[in-house]
């Protein structure tokens, strides 16, 4: 069914199908059920654009939803909102521009193509009366792009500035941590394929530069010539730049900055490694991930991280602006739905089974085989320990026994508790906080 | 003009004078040319209910726009859109409800009301056809609620968590920082004004405790009873604690924590104070900044900081969700504008115009007065140093240079290098990068 008129289904085109191609389609999959039930439409990936049909995917498609002619599925009256997945400029200018004559509307990851001919693009979008979203062009995962239009909508930006290349950013990091060469990281770079075909976008700055001149134009209105701005890359960093750097209480990062004087209204964009103080949230980014620090007139400086390239993140951020598009076409937008419509059918877990470690800080008396009895009690609940510090009290007969535990759960550690409150020689009620385990993401 | 047909102007009524409520009325007055070309609407806050209309107020505001009758507000025809910022339950509830009544829309930021009534507050919106925005409630200038529901559509929320309420974070800071006790410094916070006049909500966990629930809400779908989730303050806390944490590598911050386990489909929500790694941002958010991790199926992790609470953070927030109804009530949402629509009469800044200080490796000849050489031609170009180091290189009659320059500017320090590189015992091409001064954000 056409998506003009009484929506069903909205046949969604991928043109390109590499990585974030693939993420975009298997993610729409998997939850087509999820974009029913919160845009009362079904999102229905049909067609993708490939080079070559026989080549092996991880994603499971039928032979015939492939094609390698991009403009037959731009052209196609039962697809309704295209994807811009193939990268590269001219093609994809093309490809873009027809979608918007046919009344397509179209998501794109693609930042060169925006950062060269966005005003051109913007124009006809506007003109076709058809949506352009492009989150995922800048930061991979992190919706800045959202962030910056939408929720810091009441403010001026005196400065943009972060961390827009994830390869660069991690080799850097590698360089800095094990004091290893930049030749010696990029080959391992090379071979975990984190380097574009095109090396000179993550070495020399080109690919933050296209990311920061799309920043400046959202945050200030302006395109800026990537000519025009300084950009500059990684290629002269040393171990030694890196290491002195840490001395003087930085580390060195390859940043986007965008600032604007609204003294005398000037604006400076540029990409360039820097020395960034070792408090900023950015000097702390490390590895692949991005970060961008804004700050606005009204709110003060808000910082975002995360994921900024890769399959799923990526996909994310495309899926985000589908579903952003899909809204604007029925009307719906901003009417975002109040209640939650995934079934609710989980349950608060229950203390037994919610696992952790823990800190516990008790005053004991002062004298031989307390701690033992403290370490008996917690064993008694099969709590384990995995630190031990006991220190005495000065002016008095009692110690401070600081304890973490290996992971155990709320309710054998409750149980612990209450038997240490009540144990001979133990002197206050004990201090319990828990030991905080990001990366135990599902511990309830 | 009524905001139903014809759209020419939003009259907003804000309930409640307060910090917030001041500092939304002034952002929109001030930017009044700026909402009319975004919205093709003119945003005009036109009256305010206060308890008292004789105190006075940092905003300028007729007393004619005062009342201390928050209900004549929400009936007067000519008011379209309200803003709920008095705080407290009762009469807030029943002015909300009154204000779906009339088809209004309402904005709020207050957290308690939404984790007590959000399950009745939002049917009675959706069946009235009217919006609730409440991106203020958690988080102040951080646009979490945005960011979860709209950025973050394709993932699923194993883990949400973060520090959800400033004062308890600023206490936890100045405690760890300075060595004071905890006594010390609620004295300084109260002081401040940065304590609610219902102390527990900060100290005990409850302010965080509300937003705890929201956002375990908007992530699964499920509102949890206050009563039946974990909430614990800080005022166990001690220095000692602080100091030992830090030994086992993390900090202490008071935290919400939402975890879902989709393997046994449990849900946990809790706020404690708890050990933090260091390596997480969310332990190196200090201050009275707040920070929120959150790790989606699709995207990873994504953290966001910034300014938690406060006049202007706040009111950001408010703006942005005014902005978002508006543009739903008009049928533009989604439909973001592409092109910029402020005018952009800033230009790229010169060279001579963009200050800032460097860092700068030399190669250099190791002979005595070479480094005087270096600092003389620098010099010349009016570009003083911060900070030298100077080490011969083994193995070579060569030494490394490392500087760093005072504030200068960016043609200066062309300039200075131009000449550095035919300098007589300058051997190779100078390395130079820029020393990130956020501070300073308005630089260009």
């Amino acid at each position: 069914m056409n998506a003009e008129n009484n929506i069903q289904t909205i046949n969604i085109g991928i043109l390109g199908f590499g990585t974030v191609g693939q993420g975009t389609w298997k993610h729409l999959e998997e939850n087509d059920k999820f974009w029913a039930k919160i845009l009362g439409v079904e999102l229905i990936p049909q067609r993708a654009s490939v080079r070559s049909i026989e080549k092996a995917r991880n994603v499971k498609i039928s032979d015939s939803a492939l094609t390698t002619d991009s403009l037959s599925i731009v052209d196609d009256p039962e697809i309704d909102l295209i994807c811009e997945l193939i990268g590269g400029i001219e093609e994809a200018k093309i490809l873009t521009l027809h979608a918007f004559e046919k009344g397509k509307s179209v998501v794109t990851a693609n930042k060169a193509l925006i950062c060269e001919h966005g005003d051109e693009l913007f124009e006809a979008a506007e003109k076709a009366g058809v949506q352009y979203g492009f989150e995922a062009s800048v930061a991979g995962g992190i919706p800045i792009i959202k962030v910056l239009r939408e929720s810091m909508v009441a403010n001026e930006f005196p400065l943009i500035y972060g961390i827009l290349n994830g390869t660069s950013n991690y080799i850097l990091t590698r360089m800095e941590r094990e004091g290893v060469s930049f030749e010696d990281v990029l080959t391992d770079a090379r071979e975990l394929g984190y380097v574009e075909a095109d090396e000179a976008l993550d070495l020399d700055g080109v690919d933050a530069a296209h990311k920061a001149v799309i920043l400046a134009y959202l945050a200030h209105g302006i395109w800026v010539n990537l000519e025009d701005i300084t950009v500059e890359g990684i290629r002269r960093i040393s171990t030694e730049d890196l290491q002195a750097a840490r001395k003087l209480g930085c580390k060195i990062k390859l940043i986007g900055v965008i600032r604007r004087n609204f003294e005398n209204n000037h604006i400076s964009v540029g990409v360039y490694p820097a020395l960034v103080p070792m408090d900023e949230i950015i000097a702390r980014t490390d590895g692949v991930y991005n970060g961008i620090s804004l700050t606005g007139s009204v709110v003060g400086t808000v910082v975002l991280t995360g994921r900024g390239a890769g399959q799923d993140p990526t996909a994310g951020s495309v899926i985000s602006d589908i579903v952003d598009l899909v809204k604007a076409k029925k009307g719906i937008s901003g009417a975002v739905k109040l209640r939650h419509v995934t079934p609710n059918e989980c349950k608060p877990a229950k203390a037994v089974e919610i696992q952790g470690s823990f800190y516990l800080r008790l005053t004991v008396e002062d004298r031989p085989g307390q701690l033992a009895k403290v370490a008996d009690c917690l064993a008694e609940h099969e709590v384990s320990l995995a630190t031990v510090s006991q220190r005495p009290k000065s002016k008095s007969a009692t110690s401070t026994v600081i304890l973490t535990t290996h992971d155990t759960n709320e309710h054998s550690m409750n149980m612990a508790i209450q038997s240490l409150e009540t144990l001979q020689g133990v002197i206050e009620k004990p201090v319990l906080f828990r030991v905080f385990d990001p990366n135990a993401v599902s511990k309830g």
